[in-house]
């Protein structure tokens, strides 16, 4: 059967497109089944209308995280939706969402963590002064980007770059890696050991 | 003139081993003036006599701290060292010998800093799950493993390593990235903005 996909943004949802694009592309075996912003006037919202798929605003101003959480959760259950991905989504999930979609939450972060979780990572890793920075493709606990990690890519940091250009470097890469990473955490092929999260010998 | 190096190690010196082939086939424009460890037994002090290259031993036993890295210090600047490489010396150097040879300390360590600084950084970083690791040469300050960094090199974790395949896949990268990063030191080629090492425009 079909694998559907949730898609929980807050902004222009670069990610998003990325992988609405790798559906379309037959690279994701799975359709997108609805886009939700905590934000009326995100830019993704837009992109996703654009492309025929529902979509879904639920503010969050005046209700609790719990009970905001818990509403997510039912309008996902709802929905009968596999896997959630985060790209962008500006809201910390509380154990209300995480423990009825454990082990089916993806989120992507803008760094090799567990260096520079948090945001604004990119900036942190400039002002470190690291040579080679990432993105990481990891499955959402209850913590601060601290699940298992599924896949990450590295992206060098150049004497010429500003934040900017740091910045957009390792946004073409985060756009690579997130449809691997979902194609990988759908097709169901790996085993957790540890934190280690492990393909099965080709 | 000729630029003198001191390597320091408490072990088998493989790094050491490696910036002495790079010196000897001319990628390194420098003479290794010294080769210090805590540990009469280091194999270290063997390949630097085998090589031709002056042994020093200085135990710390009975020492206080201050008064070893005053007497290390000491011992190099008799000889004239323009740069030390740090190779496997277990010990942490503080203000007595950091202050004398500031900007002027570079160490090699098995990860991808500021991950998993301290001991066993490559067993901590397989332990964590991460899907790229590597090796960080970097300025000696008075932090642990916090100087500014030259030079980082990535390498991948495979779902079939263990710790000690991984950990020899990183030692191949640091033999390869430190004699790159002492090159560039010695050259005196770049410029450092906050904690960022910069090399010019070409």
């Amino acid at each position: 059967m079909n694998k559907r996909i949730a898609v929980l943004l807050s902004g222009r949802g670069s990610n998003f497109a990325a992988i609405a694009a790798a559906v379309n592309a037959g690279l994701i075996p799975a359709s997108i089944a609805v886009v939700v912003s905590n934000r009326a006037g995100a830019p993704g919202l837009d992109h996703a209308r654009a492309l025929g798929i529902e979509t879904l605003v639920l503010p969050s101003p005046g209700i609790t995280r719990a009970d905001y959480d818990s509403a997510l959760a039912a309008e996902l259950q709802a929905r009968s939706v596999d896997l959630v991905c985060l790209a962008g989504f500006m809201r910390l999930l509380s154990p209300s969402f995480v423990r009825p979609f454990a082990g089916r939450i993806l989120n992507i972060h803008p760094s090799l963590l567990p260096a520079f979780p948090g945001l604004d990572a990119q900036k942190q890793a400039f002002e470190y002064g690291v040579r080679i920075t990432g993105c990481t493709v990891h499955f959402v606990d209850e913590g601060l980007d601290s699940g298992p990690i599924v896949l990450q890519a590295a992206v060098p940091v150049l004497d010429t770059d500003t934040v900017e250009s740091l910045s957009a470097r390792i946004l073409e890469a985060e756009h690579r890696a997130y449809p691997q990473a979902i194609a990988l955490v759908l097709s169901g092929n790996y085993s957790i050991e540890g934190r280690r999260v492990l393909r099965p010998k080709q």
